[in-house]
């Protein structure tokens, strides 16, 4: 059990809470989960997928909310080695693109960070954004056009999760042109590639993420991102 | 315990399954946290929100993944009764934006929804996003500049889900115009409003979304939205 999940369980026994915020089994679980989740490269271990296993991951992103109940996502299951391969020669291009951008530390840093596990994972799961599911009239749609592309990301954060607590890694793939990928999977021009999903079972999941690992950056302290009644304003001031 | 839980915990005693799918218990945990998760309009309590489960779901929403761990997200806590009835008046006036577009059946349906509980929950939590969080050099998005919004939505799901387990309630309000918000609580110019959540405890969670209860629109079955090697083949095809 992590120190969170820990320190979850202790304050649920303080009194004073309100009833329905007694229960302490599922918090700690979750928070264990979310403790536990890593963007995945170097250990996949290419093992095979049980069906139901994968069944239950994609029903958790499934269940995600959506704008307007729009449920705007679709998933491409990709198992084809040829597909795959052609994918992540793309990638290396681009991770090539990005690392030309880079000098001195950066450059030598990120030289040492896998951006990747297309092959060597189980399977690829592109995710998409369709704007025309539920269109004309998207509840919830009309002031913020990205609320759809928002929805279809609060799933893959569902999915990310489901797969963590089935012992499986996942690694999100960005370095890509959403064109190159549109035109690999054949997704029609109305429909938004969003994401490239690693998924399968790993070796293991590394404590730390691999970026501050390597030393890229470092994770910030939850007080540096919160502010209070206004942007800008901190408890005290 | 949700039916898909159960199947989790059935699914789990199946022989063949590599050594780390075994463990079930986080699994069945977070499928019915997902499960029971909604997006909650009217059934706020207002009750208090003990500090340490306020600061629990905080950290769970600020452990999310992040392109180049970069945790583009601010979380701005409002509790200050005049801003929310300030931004609930803006909120109702879109409202009447969106409605004034429907016509019969639909007119009649959206009339009984309610899409906001901006001041009977115990707090707001708006969302922002900071493209500079690490600049220039985020590694993963110089070929998708969205891919820095796409964390800051994987952190409000994290955040949805912890709420969820600890019993609270979540209700992400979107009809509002990104400038309004901007103004109402001092966002610089460069950040980006995301979202409005509606947090706090509930008298209940609903077993069925809202917008599905009231007719507005039902939930796909998971195959309408799983293609296979290429958008739009199905398994057999």
């Amino acid at each position: 059990m992590t120190g969170i999940a820990g320190a979850a369980l202790t304050a649920m026994k303080t009194p004073g809470h309100t009833p329905n915020l007694t229960d302490s089994a599922p918090a700690a679980g979750l928070y264990d989960v979310i403790n536990r989740r890593r963007d995945v490269r170097g250990e996949f271990s290419g093992a095979e997928l049980p069906e139901p296993v994968l069944r239950r991951v994609l029903t958790a992103a499934h269940t995600a909310p959506s704008v307007g109940l729009s449920q705007p996502w679709d998933f491409i299951l990709v198992r084809d080695a040829g597909t795959r391969r052609a994918f992540r020669e793309h990638v290396l291009a681009e991770r090539s693109v990005f690392a030309s951008k880079l000098e001195g530390e950066r450059a030598e840093t990120f030289s040492k960070i896998k951006v990747e596990g297309i092959v060597e994972s189980t399977l690829g799961v592109a995710v998409t954004y369709d704007p025309n599911r539920g269109a004309p009239e998207v509840l919830g749609r009309h002031a913020i056009a990205d609320a759809g592309l928002y929805s279809v990301c609060l799933a893959i954060q569902n999915l990310w999760l489901a797969a963590t607590a089935e012992g499986l890694g996942v690694g999100w793939v960005s370095f890509y042109r959403e064109e190159f990928l549109r035109r690999l999977l054949g997704v029609p021009s109305e429909v938004r590639p969003v994401a490239w999903l690693c998924l399968g079972p790993v070796r293991e999941l590394a404590d730390t993420p691999d970026l501050e690992r390597h030393g890229w950056r470092q994770r910030m302290p939850l007080e540096d991102v919160l502010h209070y009644e206004a942007y800008g304003r901190g408890r005290n001031r």
